[in-house]
C-alpha cells in the first residue's frame, strides 16, 4: 500500500475527466460520472467515490462498458424510459431525472425506468436532487447478486438499495438511503483484508449456514436486513427495476468490478411525486412529524450525517496513492 | 372463554352484513368491508378477519367511525385522491383501486392516495387484485404509533405494512405482504395473555431499553425489522401515506381498538404500474427469476402460503363464541 495523497477537489476533477476522455467518454457523460463520484467523496461515502473509476475504465477498455453510449430517453404518459445503452449509470440517471421531474409536474407523479445500466452509485443522490426541487422521490436499483432468496443458499438478488427523499420547509431534504443486506458487503471485504472473523449473523456460506469466515461469506451470500422481510424487499426491488426495464436480474448480471464478460445490464427505478397534487400544506404537515422526532433526545433525521460531512468538507480529498496512480495511468493512455 | 363455533361462510356473511346494516352502513360500504374480512378468514389471517368487526362497530356506535361515509374519488392526472370521510378503509380502497387501475392503464402508472381512513386490513389484498388484472402494485399504510424513531423511545410510527403484487404468466400473482416491526404486536399480546416473557429483541420499554416483559413492551415500542433500516422505512411509509394525504401520522392517530376519541384519520398509498408500458415480454422475463428461485430447495414464492390456505379452505369458519355473540348483539341492536 502506497501512502495516501491529498489533492484538491479541482485537481481530482481534472484528473478523473482526463482519464474518462482518454477512454472515449463524451463530455456530458464524463461530467455526470465524475461529479457523482466527487459528490460521494465530499459526502463521506468513499466506497462510492473515485475508487470506483479505475474499475469503470478497465471495463470501458475491455468493451464491457460502452464508453460512447449516450442515454436515450423516451416519454410515454407518466412513464419515462431511459436506455443507458450499456454505458455508465450516472448520465442515464441524470437525464432521466431531468425529464422525470417535468413529467411529475405534469401528471402529479412519474416513473423513470433505466435499462441496460451499470453501478447506480449513491442511491440517495437522485432523490436528493428531486427533493430539492420540491418533489418526494423514491429510488430503487438492482445489482449483481449477493443475497439468496429466503430459505435458499445461492445468491439471486443484489443488496439492492432503496432511497427516499422528502422536501422540507426551510431545511435540507430528509434523505433515507439503505441497502437491503444486514451489513454492507464491504465490511466482509475489510475483515478478509484484516484476516479477522466476522460476526455469525452477517453472511451465509455456500450451503446457507451462518459463517464467521470472510472467505466463506464472499463465496456464499449476505444476510438480508430483517431476514425474510429484507429478502422479500430485495426480490421486490429486482422486479421494480430489472423486471420492469427488461434488464438483467441480479443473478444474471456480471460483476461491477471485473473487466471481463458481458455488460452487467442492471436497472434502476425512480418514482417522483409532486406533493402539491396530493394535498395542501404538505411541507407544514410533514414538519409536525419531524418536530415530534427531534423532540426525542438521540434522534436524528435521516440524511443529517451526510449533510454534516458535506458542510465540514474542506475541498481536499485524501486518496489512496494507488488510486491516483491508476487514474494517471488511465489518463496517459 | 366460550367454545369456538363453526359457521358456514354464508351464515358468517349474513351475520356480519346484518350487524353493519344495524349500524347504518350503506350496502356497498358494508359489502366491501365484510368481503375483505371474510377473505382474511379464508386466507388464514384471522387477526385481520371478523374479529375486527366488533371494534369497528363499537366505533361506529360512538361516532369515531362515520358509518354513513361514502368514499369520494377525485382524479388529477396520474393521481387519484380518495377521501374515506372517516368511514372504514375497505370501501375507499376498493373504489380508489378501481379508478386507479383505469388511470394506470391510461398513464402507465397511477398513485391512489387514501385520506381520512381507518384500519387498512390485509395490505396484500389490493395489490393482489391489481396483479390479477396485469398490473404490478405497491401498497403502503400507516397506523397508530407502535415504533419509535431510531435512537428514540416514544412510538411515532405504526408498524406500517408494505405490500407488493406482481402478475405471473399462467400462475397466481407473486404477493409480498410485510409489516415493518420485527414481530407482529399480536405476538406480544399472546405472550401477555399466556403470562410468558418475550424474547429480548422484540420490543423496548418506555425508556428505550430491550425488555422481556410483555406489559413493558406494550407500554413501550416494537423493535423495527432490520433495526435502523426498518425504522427508516416506517418513517418513509408515514410520509408516503399520511404525509401525501394530509392525514394523521402514526403518533397523531387514535387507536383502531378503542371506541372513544376522534377518528384515527390514517392514510394509505397504492402505486399501480402497467408493465407493458415499461418493456416488452415482462411476464416472460419475470419467470426467469421465479424459475431460478424455485430451483433452490426450500425456497417458496412469497404468497404461496396464503394461496395454499385459500385452496384448502372448506367454506367453514371456526369463530370464537364471544365473537359470534358480539356480532349477534350488534345485529339485534
Amino acid at each position: 500500500m502506497s501512502e495516501p495523497k491529498t489533492v484538491t477537489l479541482e485537481s481530482a476533477r481534472d484528473l478523473a475527466m482526463a482519464a474518462m476522455r482518454a477512454h472515449g467518454f463524451g463530455e456530458p457523460e464524463a461530467t455526470a460520472t465524475v461529479e457523482a463520484l466527487l459528490e460521494a467523496e465530499r459526502d463521506g461515502l468513499p466506497s462510492h467515490g473515485l475508487s470506483r473509476l479505475p474499475f469503470y475504465l478497465d471495463q470501458a477498455a475491455s468493451g464491457k462498458v460502452e464508453a460512447t453510449a449516450v442515454p436515450r430517453v423516451d416519454v410515454d404518459g407518466a412513464v419515462v424510459r431511459v436506455d443507458a445503452g450499456h454505458g455508465l449509470a450516472f448520465p442515464a440517471v441524470a437525464k432521466g431525472l431531468e425529464v422525470g421531474i417535468e413529467q411529475a409536474r405534469e401528471h402529479g407523479l412519474a416513473a423513470v425506468s433505466i435499462a441496460r445500466s451499470h453501478h447506480f452509485g449513491v442511491a440517495g443522490s437522485p432523490v436528493e436532487t428531486a427533493a430539492r426541487q420540491g418533489l418526494m422521490a423514491l429510488a430503487f436499483s438492482n445489482a449483481p447478486s449477493a443475497m439468496a432468496p429466503w430459505g435458499g443458499n445461492r445468491p439471486l438478488y443484489g443488496t439492492n438499495p432503496i432511497a427516499f427523499g422528502c422536501p422540507r420547509r426551510d431545511a435540507e431534504p430528509l434523505l433515507i438511503d439503505l441497502s437491503l443486506s444486514k451489513v454492507a458487503r464491504g465490511k466482509v471485504m475489510l475483515a478478509k483484508k484484516a484476516g479477522k472473523p466476522i460476526p455469525d449473523d452477517w453472511a451465509l456460506d455456500v450451503d446457507g449456514r451462518p459463517t464467521t469466515d470472510p472467505d466463506a461469506a464472499i463465496a456464499g451470500s449476505m444476510v438480508p436486513s430483517g431476514d425474510a422481510k429484507g429478502a422479500a424487499l430485495a426480490l421486490m426491488v429486482e422486479l421494480l427495476t430489472a423486471g420492469l426495464a427488461g434488464s438483467h436480474f441480479g443473478f444474471q448480471a456480471s460483476s461491477f468490478f471485473e473487466a471481463e464478460g458481458e455488460a452487467p445490464n442492471t436497472a434502476h427505478l425512480l418514482l417522483l411525486f409532486d406533493p402539491a397534487r396530493f394535498s395542501n400544506d404538505f411541507l407544514e404537515h410533514a414538519e409536525t412529524l419531524f418536530s415530534a422526532m427531534l423532540e426525542q433526545p438521540g434522534v436524528r433525521l435521516p440524511g443529517e450525517r451526510r449533510y454534516r460531512l458535506r458542510r465540514e468538507f474542506d475541498g481536499r480529498l485524501r486518496l489512496p496513492g494507488e488510486l491516483v496512480a491508476a487514474l494517471e495511468e488511465h489518463a496517459a493512455r
